[in-house]
């Protein structure tokens, strides 16, 4: 989980001074680096503190939405103009040993069911290095390899005033591209002078699709190196990575629920509810536990998008998590 | 790309006797298995050889579009009934040397960026069992892993009357999971007594979202073996497979596009027409090749549909497809 890297040129605390919640491209930065430098960020939870590793159900039920996501920025980097991609390398992350992902229901819930679970809900899960090549430890000796990335790493938008952390933007932000990992590079479309470029909601782990609106939320730092690229020109993100793109590696026995429907989204209700039932009636979990697991450790392919009028995404289920008793 | 069978119990050669392009529960079966019974059906191309591997594009202007897609079938599969599960091994797919993947403009087009693309094109690839693991021929020395399956497997819908074979539906029918390989399991539930299954429309490789319509389409044999699951309910289609999950089976380096937008297809047009610039302005092809690639060889993942407003769609490229001088 680690790239190469020699020295670090900054560090960047999470303080009073230096988190903030929302986008705004005249907050003050927090530091100047030159291009080629390596920073390294501190990063709180999701919740900016609100949650931690004793926290239950009864907690998440009070939780207060304003905080989040408590980003570290943002931070200048000398020379980059509107028109210049910003490069993120992303170097290494640490974590402190655990994370938690919640089912938020009501006016803040924001999973993709939400009709489904109406009472809030939470795992807390151990972060262990030393196990295999680091897991996350979910119920039922269930364990979700560990893969950390931030899931918000974005720069300052070009209209004025602020603007929520929750929504993605075509200047990144609140991406939860989980294939951000160490080793990993993204590229952003600079907006406004210095870039001002802030990261954030750092995931443990996590499912393409984040389906149950969390993934591991884990305070982390972050250490990356920022460039400037003046030869790009792009209008969204783009990224270079080499996975990982299944949870060993490599290939290996994936079970997969088909959602088919007119609209893209109501295939991916269906193909996550046919996990959530599956999860439920043949994996032995409860109901909140499996849309809690499916955020976590399964991921969504579009499979086709083009035999009109019905779309079809499905919802892939990686054997190797559960014990080897337990596959199917 | 061969699962283990022992003998071939039936075979179903691809004739006017059995090769229908419109599903209806009251075709005639043309075989009735048992149980457990391996099934080796031929299986047209999907313009039922109206295109070979000497097309061009002025032939692909030309396409009558009604006998689209010509499927195999359908069999009868002793006891299965209404509720229960038909269980489809697939065991083998066997190529003729060649494919093709079209643009198809106009009234017949259905690629998801019908806008950019008014010309009909058309690429026809060799397929290579020799070399590496199997390989499908593009331009520019670009080789896309060879890894067949049937682009259409499905059952006889519950409701009577003719129904097309573009749509995917409940039934299974035009799903296009590209990991549906030798090796793999597919799970439908039956809506009418003995299931009447049919194939067709075979791909040699696709990406996940098969964006310009068109697979790698190809005139293939699949066999495979049929069973009855009374012990399984199931709404939609459901699998087991080990994918392949990237071309090489393994993690390797990839160049993703990503696409952000207030639907999952505006996300996934945008990252799609972010890769298609890539590959023609970054790697040399025009813009009918790229799009052609991504429909071959780009997979569609959904990051995240939980950001509201707006959810994130990556492309994702893998390098290994290009010669070595020629990746990024």
């Amino acid at each position: 989980m680690t790239a190469e890297y020699d020295t670090v040129d900054h560090r960047v605390a999470a303080d009073e001074t230096t988190v903030h919640s929302t986008w705004n491209n005249e907050l003050d930065p927090v530091c100047t680096v030159d291009p080629g430098d390596v920073v390294r960020l501190e990063c709180r939870d999701a919740t900016n503190g609100q949650l931690g590793p004793d926290s239950a159900a009864a907690d998440v039920a009070e939780l207060d939405i304003d905080p989040v996501h408590p980003l570290t920025g943002p931070i200048a980097v000398d020379g980059a103009s509107p028109g210049d991609v910003l490069e993120v390398e992303l170097l290494d992350l640490e974590h402190r040993g655990w994370g938690y992902t919640l089912v938020l229901p009501g006016e803040i819930g924001h999973g993709l069911l939400p009709d489904g679970f109406p009472e809030p809900a939470i795992h807390v899960w151990e972060l262990d290095d030393d196990a295999d090549d680091g897991v996350c430890r979910f119920v039922n000796d269930i364990e979700v390899p560990l893969n950390p990335f931030p899931g918000i790493v974005g720069v300052a938008p070009a209209e004025t005033g602020t603007h929520g952390t929750f929504p993605p933007r075509s200047v990144g932000g609140n991406i939860d591209i989980k294939h951000l990992t160490a080793g990993s590079t993204l590229f952003l479309p600079v907006a406004v002078e210095d870039a001002l470029v802030s990261v954030g909601d750092c995931h443990a782990a996590q499912g393409d699709g984040e389906v149950c609106g969390t993934g591991i939320e884990a305070p982390m730092s972050v250490t990356c190196r920022f460039d400037v690229r003046s030869d790009l020109t792009i209008e969204q993100p783009q990224f270079e990575t080499d996975g990982p793109f299944t949870p060993t590696g490599r290939d290996e026995p994936t079970f997969g629920t088909t959602g088919i429907d007119e609209t893209l989204r109501g295939a991916t209700e269906n193909a996550v509810s046919g996990m959530i039932d599956h999860l439920h009636e043949e994996r032995g979990l409860t109901r909140e536990q499996a849309y809690i697991l499916c955020s976590a450790a399964v991921d969504l392919k579009i499979n086709e998008v083009v035999n009109a009028p019905n779309w079809v995404v499905s919802a892939y289920l990686p054997e190797s998590i559960f014990p080897e008793e337990r596959r199917r």
